[in-house]
């Protein structure tokens, strides 16, 4: 995580540099900082908190100055701090840093044995004494960071900037995620696009072990051999006014009732009345696709959610059967690819660092396509696949993921009705589940009116210490979501556990501080979930429960608040159910006050480790 | 879960009743009671709480009386209370069942018009007035207990007696256990062997839908047509004494300490110098084996971590792939089963209702062949599986599963290593692997050596409500196991995480409250690790580690406790490192005072879906 921008310019950087850290705020808010060059000197603004703690710091006392670099943390090494916030300076370089340096202890003690000293507790500030020791030897600033980064070792995209050598910006990435904006006369570094939107729309994306060199007439571009590298320029699609809140109070808020909208354009020109439309999953899909007979499904966080439930959807309407993992776990497991499967990646951000490197070790398994399920057509993600589906969820503001995650769920739809009908599964139910899909936006827009009854649950929470959701089926993995949402912003501690669990081991906590959240769909499972309420109705716990209308359940019974919810058909109540979910974990965290919308310790995209 | 006894003798059978519930009471303790027909009238003595809160009203008021039933109960159905206790008398009968009836609402509002009124909410007293109206028609009892089982759905073992034929007691079983004991001029029925044995050693196992009538002389065994059907008796192999706690103060710590015993027990004549022996998984193996080219394990609670834990192995040293799911997702799901696929059991009792179903269900399923890994010969897990695996923990009577787990892992790893063999894993890491897995017994034994710095940590916990736990790898499933325990016997809500997923939502949680447990074993995923504690640490929260004592860690550094185990190799060192785990929660429990044998909510064998 953690955010970066760069600017070398004729006119004064901190305002574009400030403006660009607010577009960032998603990816780490734990502390802000800013260094510019103001004639011989380097000067830096920084403070713990959120960007605007750092910028009322720098109103009081305006630094001018037409080259600087400028970071918003999510912390690694040491707690949020101005200390510990970036820039960091050794000797004569400041730098800027996302991503995590492993070898940094091995490397901190070999420079205090030479007599360094550090102020912080950073493996930023290590780099920054690595690349300080080279500048000091006669390099020049970017031979000194080429030769750093050689002999570093984890993740990193950087900015760095040298006294003796003002008008110059370097940067260098591996595993996190850099990009050059270029302007008219001036030329910026970023994060993400969005950084630099409302500064430049031409946007030049560096690859894995660039180190690049911006002046206010220049960009180049060169591999850690020293060899200058061409990386072609773009015009971003990106809008700058994309990413306001309106009317509404946060922008979770906003981003929920998008999801109509947003699932809507992620089926548009993809399904029409006989079914999924050809080559929607890029030119190539089509013999691969039929050649496909085992799926795996690698992402992390809720992307992981999206996954576990395309695995019911997959295994029930194609007969593929699929391995859903965590990407932090999959990339360091010695994992078995049957023959003719098919890696899956899931990320809204593309940038997911642990997706991102499970996604290239995959290419080293023996896999017979790589596939996206992506939300930025930018993204590595995307770029280093072979097939894609991209969700159009447009951009998603929220640390705590909404649309991304219903519009992941519309695509996996896709795919799982596309290999159905490639495996077999007869005509008219295909045809039936493709009009079934193509009416979930409608359902999610019902979902939505759910509001005012939530609102009058989440009271029953706000003295809340924890909750546990159940599901079955295609729902567990609803109530994993759901309590991740709670966990996210409210910082209640929720768990998620397949209904018939309960009774092997978590029922212990039941008791009348435990609330129950439950998604009880119709269909055959209801009976089973049915028994499993009453087990905890038997020791106390107070129920709520999102059931399906045509669920025959009893309303109105004592410590059980019912929400009644048209889930559609199987197919769709999955991405159904999770509205009133999203609904709850967003109100419960309002009237408890809570940042919804940067909530602590968490960042957006995380391209850490 | 819930546990039955019944008796018809010429002596008075309350004393051997009581003795009955008492072994039994590791299957529900939220009520209990008993009827004995005594004269003309059928008396019941019951109590909300522990079979001792019974014993004590039986004390100040007796029963005379040879033909009764009895029970422990686990709530599905209805509050812990006395008017819920069994037996349940409807009209002339009285009945004890454990398992779920699934239309009793059907059936109590038909009974309602008709004019009976219930005087509890339980599914069982709905039972019993079907079984009384066909008593009241004129069946026999035998008749009127099988006509009414046909009339129910879901699963049920019970004993059922009548005011007109007071020596005669009628069982039936479907989907719960029930056995006959066979005593000299009595019988008995009782849910396990264990209740029965300080009376005979003679046991006969019902089977599925078996309806048993037993008097002082006889015992008949009958078909749900009524037809009389064959079931042969055995002697037990269970000693009276197996089950004494000894110096210890609670079954559980005796039942920790027991494990390298019982991991060594498992060994036994199943490795040697040159490997895993022949034939230990039966004389039909080989070509299983041989021909396995997938691996479903199916479980619950305790018995799927053990699962999960060997699916890296199995993966790793066998290159089979191995699906891992929660039996009560796995019944119901259309599960995609590959060609060659061998279905795996796990099951401390051998008749975890989820799981049995599950076996049951996987005929229909089309795989290779089941395999059962089980501590119980004579459960049905056992009996109905091709292939079999015996652990040999002996007798485990608290209800949170210790030495269960680690001598499934022993299990497992034989399994694993045996299956390497067949797949090419190279006969050097074999042997090497096989060599580790014989040292197994003594690395716990020296695991269990740090109870005294544990029990120093423990204090960390007694204020918390919270705790989460990180493993990475195949001490993610131990994390898991680890955050079970302390769930199940201290009540405190802790939560496992894959380390790598804490930064995508959990993290959210992590302040000063929130011990954090984390597992750090010596390898290639160290360094990730100890990122992922950075990241805790820099938010205030407090660590507990257990590192391998070759592990690079500080130790010593603030908020930091560090215990140390040497994990022995790879291979073992999921099974040790669940020790200390193991011992963390006995002893937060402990000192929080609970009730740590039988803790709220829960029974052992769940014997209910």
């Amino acid at each position: 995580m953690c955010g970066i921008v760069a600017a070398v310019a004729q006119r004064d950087i901190a305002p574009i540099l400030i403006a660009g850290l607010k577009a960032l705020e998603y990816r780490g808010y734990d502390s802000a900082g800013m260094a510019i060059a103001d004639g011989g000197e380097i000067r830096r603004v920084r403070a713990k908190g959120k960007v605007r703690e750092m910028e009322a710091l720098y109103d009081a006392d305006p630094v001018p100055g037409g080259t600087g670099i400028a970071h918003t943390r999510w912390a690694t090494h040491g707690v949020p701090s101005e200390k510990n916030a970036h820039p960091h300076v050794q000797g004569r370089i400041a730098i800027v840093h996302n991503g995590i340096i492993e070898n940094h202890a091995t490397l901190r003690e070999a420079l205090k044995a030479k007599g360094r000293t550090f102020l912080s507790e950073t493996d930023t500030e290590v780099m920054g004494a690595v690349i300080d020791e080279h500048v000091q030897s006669g390099k020049s600033l970017r031979q000194a960071v080429t030769a750093a980064v050689r002999e570093l070792e984890g993740a990193y995209a950087i900015a760095v900037m040298s006294l003796d050598e003002p008008e110059r910006i370097v940067g260098a990435r591996r595993g996190c995620p850099l990009l050059v904006g270029i302007g008219i006369g001036e030329h910026f570094l970023g994060s993400d696009a969005q950084a630099l939107i409302k500064v430049t729309n031409r946007m030049m994306y560096l690859e894995e072990d660039d180190v690049v060199e911006i002046t206010r007439d220049t960009v180049q571009v060169f591999g850690l051999d020293g060899t200058p590298v061409d990386r072609t320029a773009h015009e971003s699609e990106i809008s700058a006014d994309s990413v306001e809140r309106g009317e509404y109070r946060h922008y979770m808020q906003k981003e929920i009732f998008e999801q109509p909208r947003a699932v809507a354009d992620t089926l548009e020109g993809r399904i029409g009345p006989h079914g999924v439309l050809p080559n929607i999953f890029g030119i190539d899909a089509d013999p691969i696709l039929d050649k496909t007979r085992g799926i795996h499904v690698v992402a992390c966080g809720t992307s992981y959610h999206a996954g576990m439930v395309a695995k019911y959807w997959i295994e029930q309407l194609a007969r593929i059967p699929v391995v859903v993992e965590v990407a932090s776990e999959y990339r360091y497991r010695d994992v078995v690819v049957p023959e003719d499967t098919l890696f899956v990646a899931v990320s809204q951000s593309g940038e997911t660092a642990d997706t991102l490197a499970a996604m290239r070790e995959s290419r080293r398994r023996g896999y017979l396509a790589t596939f996206a399920i992506c939300n930025v057509p930018e993204s590595s993600v995307v770029r280093e696949s072979d097939l894609r589906l991209m969700t159009r969820a447009g951009p998603e503001i929220g640390v705590a993921s909404t649309k991304a995650f219903t519009t992941q769920l519309t695509a996996f739809a896709l795919l799982a009705l596309d290999l159905g009908r490639r495996r077999g599964l007869n005509e008219a139910d295909y045809l039936q589940h493709c009009k079934e899909l193509q009416s979930l936006p409608r359902y999610i827009e019902n979902a939505l009116k759910t509001e005012p009854q939530i609102l009058a649950i989440a009271d029953h929470f706000i003295a809340k210490q924890h909750a546990l959701f159940l599901g079955r089926g295609a729902q567990f993995p609803v109530a994993l979501e759901g309590s991740l949402k709670l966990k996210e912003i409210s910082y209640i501690h929720a768990e998620a556990y397949p209904a018939g669990e309960l009774k092997h081991g978590p029922l212990a906590l039941v008791d009348e501080n435990m609330p129950i959240v439950a998604v009880a769909p119709n269909g055959p499972l209801l009976d089973k979930l049915k028994s499993n309420l009453q087990e905890v109705r038997a020791r106390g716990g107070e129920l709520i429960v999102f059931a399906d209308e045509r669920a025959e359940m009893e309303d109105g019974t004592e410590h059980v608040a019912m929400v009644r919810v048209d889930g559609g058909g199987d197919l769709i109540a999955p991405a159904v159910f999770t509205i009133p979910m999203q609904l709850l974990a967003y109100h419960v965290a309002v009237q408890r006050g809570t940042d919804v919308d940067q909530p602590r310790n968490l960042a957006k995209s995380v391209t850490v480790e």
